[in-house]
């Protein structure tokens, strides 16, 4: 697969991706309704869609065709969407901006945006229920983005995420707090996909895309953390140096810009060695996994 | 059935859920978190266990062992919950007090109680895809808890809360709101009795259940509003006296305090008459209704 190829299937997935999202707003997020219009503006307001085209990739590379999982791949950035409204709010993280618009809070007003989010939560469970897959696979898609997104996965990297910003957290505590709060819906997206192609748990493939998925999440907070000091508001679309006015352990605090860089690569490095049995199918990831590691955004 | 046995289910049933409603606290939502702890805090600290009961009545109405259904009634308590912690948030209704103890955003942080009820929303949602039906009865389940508590149910009723806290609502409004806000989770109840037992929704049980819940919702929300001018704060465990202190439309600021009195024993009549098919096998509910015309609290 040439880059050329990469960024085409990139383009239309995330175009499949965002075209689905908004029918689907029609039928859970009634327009009429104030909380519909908030949900919509955050959840169709950009975004690079990386967990849903993890979720087609996946699916794809499991052997069935990437479309049967577009409607999991839809409610986990439904659930995504619902995550960063939260946590934009003033008792969370308190940021007035995100994808270089103001923040549903700061456009809706706090009630709005809180119920808001719920109602993208509740849509996205919903969204996966009614999907065109099997119950059994239904089934298990609602357990996978619950885990992934729940107290045993995001919400506890969340809580992990509050916790340090008032005590100093070593490596691994970090590891911790980001394998939880970014790689849990990262394992969830690669499991979404196996679901809707049918492939268990107990397969040599989605084993190999769990590992993958682990080790792809930490590049990508790794790179938020460099990005944080190295990128400008006007480019990233939200505040920069926030980290540091916070006095947060990142990345750049335990290991130095240099330092974050080669830590990056090392996983990286995991990642794809995560992918050396599954041959050429899996080439769409590994051009993802070196998109990631070099974004500027 | 002699009122006496039908305390002696009531309690039998509430104390079912209570058991399981701890157990499942265990496996979903873990003690080391803060969040967990903050969920438990507001999940088992009381609370009638209405819908709860609703859940088990049906099932067994609907020929099926009560017990069948206990997972679904357990999450529908765990989605209830979180809206009331929601719901009481300082950007909502900022309720400082709930079933006699400080709600949970006083006793832990706006923060920890954010994700509290996001946490007890995902687990409710996991409670139902791991439950002991069939995988065509839980995603049946889903569907019916996503649509009840989503935006075009609870939350729909909860966003209508707040608009008519600045506009003054008439009478179809105040019902369509309350139609959403309470009774869409009341309905809900009985309809997910109903899936436990395999019981679908175009049958004649199921028909008078939804219709029976839909007036029950109204009777317990007019109650709600008579006993918020008529009892007090130690009475009832939650501040009384607040819609007034608003200034919200209530069934009291429509109807005056025997109008409303008379709306409710309207209501409760409209709940028994869609009974009036099921003979005794319906007296569980019939008293029921009754109990929740003359609570006190």
């Amino acid at each position: 697969m040439t880059h050329e190829e990469y960024k085409q299937q990139l383009t239309a997935w995330a175009g499949l991706t965002e075209k689905r999202l908004a029918a689907l707003c029609d039928e859970y997020l009634p327009q009429q309704s104030e909380l519909g219009q908030a949900a919509r503006y955050s959840l169709l307001g950009g975004g690079k869609r990386v967990r849903a085209v993890l979720t087609l990739a996946a699916c794809q590379l499991a052997g069935a065709d990437a479309a049967d999982a577009l409607d999991y791949a839809c409610a986990l950035e439904m659930l995504h969407c619902y995550s960063l409204i939260h946590d934009d709010m003033p008792c969370m993280d308190n940021d007035d901006f995100r994808r270089g618009r103001p923040s549903c809070h700061k456009q809706f007003g706090e009630a709005t945006a809180l119920l808001a989010a719920d109602a993208l939560v509740t849509a996205a469970f919903e969204v996966l229920a009614h999907a065109k897959c099997s119950a059994e696979s239904r089934i298990e898609a609602v357990q996978l983005l619950a885990k992934g997104g729940g107290d045993r996965g995001m919400l506890y990297g969340q809580e992990l995420d509050k916790h340090f910003e008032t005590v100093r957290a070593g490596e691994a505590e970090l590891l911790n707090l980001h394998a939880h709060k970014t790689g849990a819906l990262i394992i969830a997206a690669v499991e979404l996909g196996c679901a809707a192609a049918g492939v268990r748990p107990d397969t040599d493939t989605r084993k190999a895309l769990v590992r993958y998925a682990a080790e792809l999440g930490l590049v990508f907070q790794i790179v938020d953390d460099i990005l944080d000091v190295t990128s400008t508001t006007e480019e990233l679309g939200k505040p920069v140096g926030s980290d540091a006015d916070n006095d947060k352990t990142t990345f750049i605090t335990l290991y130095g810009l240099q330092g974050a860089h080669e830590e990056a690569e090392r996983h990286n490095t995991a990642a794809l060695a995560a992918l050396d049995a599954l041959g050429p199918r899996a080439d769409f990831l590994r051009l993802m996994a070196a998109e990631l590691l070099e974004r500027k955004k």
